[in-house]
């Protein structure tokens, strides 16, 4: 494994080149204070790759989106909170004008623009909130503002999601900073809620739309906080190559070490994106071990971290063997559970609760205090081959239904 | 359609023959007082057939029954709840213990005996609790002991669910009851948690067992709780022939006749399923219309009514399209979204909130006001074809979780 080091306040202004910022735009109307337009700009072009939700109902900024990025570049991003802009008959007019702003604010071509929105859907997105604001916007940019941006984004989120690592390709340091948002509805399929990644590595296009889709498939689509695949999951990257590195346009080893430092910048966010879940007391770890292929372990490691009764059994610190084995029974994949030992573990210790598929006496206090920390591993052996995989999430607390009982107000 | 009505305080010992009963034996041994232990006796033999849980990690009480239901015969159910039997060393053994203890107190072949469990998963069953009570359970059998069985098989339900309906079937009276027990752990995948019916109909075991999938299809199949299976669904049938009507042994008319009566008498239980869910305050319905095909109708349904953020905005009365939206598009089914429209309806009145896809304008009070009453229909238009489903659900609350975050104690 190459060094990869995390950045003390690492955003996506990190990387050479980058720069972001944040307003208050009052989308709500309630909202007065926190920024919810967040705008990242790059001084050259970029070339850039986006996945998106395999939901069939979209945000039209998807629809702009695709089209902008078909040639492979971009240039800068616009994002509002707030607002998602969706199943609305004005959507894709509102996605394109959110583009042309943003384009005229920052001289660059309206195509090399990055459009994405989240916040409630079927509403009218009040672009004039926008276009009030896009100078100030564009003002607020500079070479710190990717917290601005993080903040920006964030919707039922309690705290910013932003970190940045470097690493070295060919002697020359290369910086990969990120931000993104995602609370609820969110059990991502290729794609992720929102999430933004820029870097100063030199890479093709069709090598960073490679190598995001190798990153996010053990990272952002290994999280699931309620089972409700967003409309509007987008996460996009843009690739500068002010580091000066060779750019990278084949599957090298300049490329594998690209991959895993991009994989390790994306777990780090998708497991802050689990433990921020709407409502979330308590960060969940589902880790299968010994499955028989890659798939039955991924399958599994979701279906137990996305139950609902797992979740409400780790809320309540209830070591429930029954409901790991129930999720595990139920997950389609293809498993022996006679062979499968089940384990808790966190700060406080581990314990066996379950050996060959059977409910076995353990220590009720020593479990109680394993799962009362608020970071719990759920560990699964299946002893049935090589395959290992980790899913994130958290637990189902009443925080979660207050939330979700009343969200568009 | 033919003639069917709902018997007052009808339940499993409604048709002619069937006795029932239940009695306390503190298998919890919290519990002192409410009766865990039911028994269902028919004087005569019966023909039988069951359905079970899909999911991998199963009760050995199922693999017991489906052994004994072989020869497409049974004459007795035990069941008891408070201890699922399941992922236990010996669970087997004492699953057949149970067959042994009520054949040898109802003096009957221990091969004709249904056996079931619901409970905890992973614990060992006190099954001394059931040999020191089962003679006091064979003597509690009446012909109106239905009710104490229903109350026997109850877990964390609020309500007991009996239910019996009669019809004519070649000019004879035919009566058919059931029983339910089901509150968490609720995503039924063929069979569902427990349910026994009776009835007095002449039908072979062959045409029952078909009969039987027919109903479960578009009644206990079509409840979704929290998205769990659970590893005890059992739904088991038997009928006495004791109505003299001419035995039914091919799909003829009378069969359609059966099929019908038994379905209203699934759909009406597992209504009351969905109402009782785990800490539900509000039964929903998911009704879809116009969809393309009948599997595209179920899956929709069914995907609407499991999810978590509909559920919670259910709660909250929050009439916020954009959850369905949602969970239409990632259904997986064949859709077209932009035909669809969505209605809210209840006692209160009916409420458009979504057309052609696109969220409206509506009364956000009127709105407030239908999703306040306790039973709402989600109506959903697809405009696309002729298949309609129905599926039945319940709000996700604070209560759900309580209960869940403590459930073994």
């Amino acid at each position: 494994m190459m060094d990869i080091k995390f950045i003390e306040n690492g955003s996506v202004t990190s990387p050479a080149g980058f720069k972001a910022g944040g307003v208050c735009a009052s989308i709500k109307p309630s909202n007065t204070t926190k920024r919810d337009v967040a705008l990242i700009y790059c001084e050259k072009q970029c070339n850039a790759a986006a996945v998106f939700t395999k939901n069939l109902v979209k945000t039209d900024a998807i629809t702009v989106t695709q089209r902008n990025l078909e040639n492979g570049t971009a240039r800068a991003v616009i994002v509002n909170s707030g607002n998602a802009n969706c199943c609305n008959a004005d959507g894709l007019e509102k996605a394109e004008r959110m583009c042309r702003l943003a384009a005229e604010a920052l001289d660059i071509d309206e195509s090399d623009v990055i459009v994405a929105s989240t916040g409630v859907i079927g509403q009218p997105l009040p672009i004039e909130c926008i276009e009030n604001n896009i100078k100030a916007l564009a003002n607020s940019l500079s070479e710190d503002g990717g917290t601005d941006a993080a903040e920006a984004i964030m919707t039922t989120d309690t705290v910013k999601k932003e970190a940045a690592i470097t690493f070295e390709l060919d002697g020359k340091k290369v910086t990969v900073g990120a931000i993104a948002k995602g609370s609820g509805m969110i059990h991502i399929n290729m794609g992720t809620m929102l999430s933004f990644v820029t870097t100063d590595a030199a890479i093709s296009s069709e090598m960073l739309k490679s190598a995001l889709l190798e990153a996010v498939d053990v990272s952002y689509n290994m999280v699931t906080v309620d089972g409700d695949t967003s409309t509007n999951d987008t996460l996009a990257i843009m690739a500068n190559g002010l580091a000066g590195n060779d750019e990278i346009t084949e599957k090298n080893e300049a490329y594998k070490i690209f991959v895993d430092a991009l994989t390790v910048l994306c777990k780090s966010i998708a497991k802050r994106l689990a433990a921020d879940g709407e409502g979330a007391g308590k960060f969940l770890i589902c880790s299968v071990k010994g499955a028989k292929t890659e798939r039955d372990a991924k399958g599994i490691a979701k279906c137990v971290i996305g139950s609902s009764l797992v979740k409400a059994a780790m809320f309540g610190a209830d070591a429930n063997c029954g409901r790991i084995l129930c999720a595990i029974g139920y997950s389609g994949m293809d498993v022996d559970v006679k062979k499968a030992n089940v384990y808790y573990k966190s700060l406080s210790g581990t314990i066996l609760v379950c050996e060959n598929g059977l409910g076995i006496r353990f220590s009720e206090e020593l479990a109680k205090e394993i799962l009362s920390e608020n970071e719990i591993e759920i560990i699964i052996e299946l002893n049935d081959g090589e395959a290992c995989a980790e899913a994130y999430g958290c637990d189902l607390t009443y925080e979660y239904v207050r939330i979700n009982g009343d969200y568009r107000t």
